[in-house]
């Protein structure tokens, strides 16, 4: 609800959020929709959605002339479209899981919430017609990114294996990008054999928005589910801040490394797998990738919940570390520092790592630094805390090494059998240091 | 102790620990000084350090044969140099905390530990003597990077003003690299009226090799705390790979960003303050920085330890936000997933959030991504989480968020005031959205 005095000017001229109105304030007139309040904004803003897609607040003021100038009954309402297949045109699936890719202002609160079936966006990219067909176009969850856990990531190696082994060429899964760095990570892992492209992808800025950067995301992803001959599961984003192309980014070595910019997608420790051009070219950047074959995908989606990640800093106590052990925690990966360093002086980490591992449970060092690879031989303390049994988990990206640890813990929990798994190459998350540009 | 065959054949030769042998196998020959033998290493490989500066192993196996070339008497021997002041040159202190930059490799483990006094590194880098007079140089303790608490941070600002205070241009802090990020936040807060250089610098590679970064780094941190009119707390370390330039780095804005390259240090969020050339040239690079001026450092080192750093990620739940506010944590800074977001959905965190806040622990939220800021206007679960009291610290790191909430609960325990602080800029660790280059 706006203002008293508003609500009462907008009732006397028969203005209903979601019409078009003409607002003019001063020498400055706007022209757009008329949006429900911010709910945490000022009740004395008028909120117009103007037509490149931002929202302006306006104060309403003595002198303020307000005009409708269109009906809002049709806001919102996307027609169902049909298309005819194309015998020319591969054909994928697109699976959507929320996120604000798939989002649409919600007009309740102003903000973006996360309802927008594939086929509206079918309907919002009209290019698609011309690159691919649609075996399957579906909503299998509605899951803002903050929100997933390993039961949706299981979900997901499910459908898309469902899909992959019902004969499409790819899969495209539209995601929220907050955490589709772990879910990307997380399906490396659970599809094994896998034989065809497995394409994450998102936007930056929601849909709404003139800076939107979903169309050309899901352009290019489905230019790669449908053309390219890559068979991993990995994260389509912009290359750069412009439309000009995107990344394919291997799912174990990705990161979201920027709140807000249309590339905030990064590659770590690794190239990116390909570019592609806005004219459909997929540009292969980095020949160690596993190409397209025969064969069934298979499920292997075992994963223990009991894990968790912290970190190593200045003043750190073990008081986390000894929590997780005596909640029943069955792996915990610490961000060491530097090479792979915990405090080993005033306050001594040894000890209790040595007793959570006694325990049973698995302990798992990862870069701090995300960049780089851990190295125990190098400082005298990494060498006696390799003693206790911890795992020094390469070059293995933080986040990467938490999905990987669930999964193996959900395989075994003998520990040295979970150092053995953790230490193998599965799905391109270690790579070796000469391969590396450091 | 190397194996008993080795030690037996050492001994009928005269051979000890630190001679100079030549070793002989097959085609290959080595010559360096024999080390010890590293402690996890394995028994049968004699350890040489070769006059690169590399240690090498080499099997001991049948054919092999060994000669001692010289005597190892003077090993690690610095003669202590006595330089006379120049009154050309500026004047200023060198402050040794520990690390691998005034480490040498460890005659017990033959790994790197921390012990050597700068006048060693004076000795060791004879091209200081044209560039500054060194009024004091001191080891102030000797702490590992990983090691650093509160208490050092403290002790370091003391020393830095103590010296500041008694005339000099500047100081340089050597400093270990895993957490110099931590410190140089730490000494940004706590130095108030800085009105002269404090350049912290380390080491990525050990100084007993070939590759070692320390003489070039310790040369540019000497001219940028004689030299430069930059009254700032920054980190001073190799601009790329090579010796051509190091930067100077604001010390809030700054990042270990790799485990081993050189050139480890990164801005982010900002520009770097200067380059400073191999010749000596500081060329600044970003107009918005703090100049020299006249007057008295005062510390301000109030410090509440009672304060942790934790991460929001896929199935993370509120078992540790709960543990760490029953334990009498006063403040949590928490890493949140994009613009500032943390779980709301089966796993719900805003409840556990609002309860800590209700109990006084003051709740920050930093960004994940490191690059980019928060903004809780985009998604209505972060307009909710808002409501909480929970504060949004804009584009802070979460170290520097860390130290920063450190500093600021040492001073006010009102959430009110808390939040206030946390907002207020400081030392440069907020940057103006329309500064940054995304």
């Amino acid at each position: 609800m706006y203002s008293q005095r508003i609500e009462v000017l907008l009732k006397s001229k028969d203005i209903k959020i979601g019409d078009r109105i003409e607002l003019t304030k001063g020498k400055e007139t706007y022209e757009g929709i008329l949006m429900p309040r911010i709910e945490l904004g000022d009740t004395s803003n008028i909120v117009i959605k103007l037509s490149n897609g931002y929202n302006i607040g306006v104060k309403f003021e003595k002198g303020i002339s307000i005009r409708k100038t269109g009906s809002g009954k049709n806001l919102g309402n996307f027609p169902e479209r049909k298309v005819k297949p194309n015998a020319a045109l591969p054909t994928i699936s697109i699976l959507s899981t929320g996120g604000t890719i798939a989002g649409r202002v919600d007009y309740v609160t102003g903000a973006v919430s996360w309802h927008l079936s594939p086929e509206e966006i079918f309907f919002t990219v009209p290019e698609l017609e011309k690159i691919i067909n649609l075996k399957r176009s579906e909503k299998i969850f509605s899951v803002a990114s903050e929100n997933m856990t390993s039961k949706h990531w299981i979900k997901m190696a499910e459908e898309v294996a469902k899909e992959l082994n019902s004969g499409v060429k790819g899969v495209v899964i539209m995601h929220g990008t907050d955490t589709m760095h772990f879910s990307s990570a997380a399906l490396s892992f659970m599809l094994k054999n896998l034989n065809k492209p497995v394409v994450f992808t998102g936007a930056q800025r929601s849909t709404d928005r003139g800076s939107s950067d979903n169309v050309f995301n899901i352009i290019c992803s489905s230019y790669l589910a449908g053309y390219s001959d890559i068979a991993e599961v990995g994260i389509c984003m912009h290359g750069e801040s412009s439309d000009t192309f995107s990344y394919f980014m291997r799912g174990t070595k990705v990161r979201k490394m920027h709140t807000s910019s249309r590339d905030a997608f990064k590659v770590i420790n690794d190239l990116p797998i390909a570019k592609i051009w806005n004219n459909g070219k997929v540009e292969i950047t980095n020949q160690n990738y596993k190409k397209r074959a025969e064969g069934e995908v298979k499920l292997d989606t075992s994963f223990e919940e009991k894990v968790a990640l912290i970190k190593a800093y200045p003043g750190a106590t073990t008081d986390m570390l000894n929590f997780l052990v005596d909640k029943g925690y069955k792996g915990i990966v610490i961000e060491a520092t530097g090479l792979g360093h915990v405090p080993t002086g005033d306050i001594n980490w040894i000890y209790d790592i040595k007793r959570s591992i006694d325990k049973g449970v698995a302990v798992v060092l990862a870069p701090q630094t995300l960049y780089g690879k851990l190295n125990p031989f190098v400082y005298e303390p990494a060498r006696k805390l390799l003693q206790t049994g911890v795992i020094y988990a390469e070059d293995i990206l933080p986040e990467t090494a938490y999905v990987k640890l669930g999964w193996v813990l959900g395989h075994t929990k003998k520990l040295e059998k979970v150092k053995e798994m953790m230490l193998t190459n599965y799905a391109g998350e270690i790579v070796d240091r000469r391969e590396v540009i450091d």
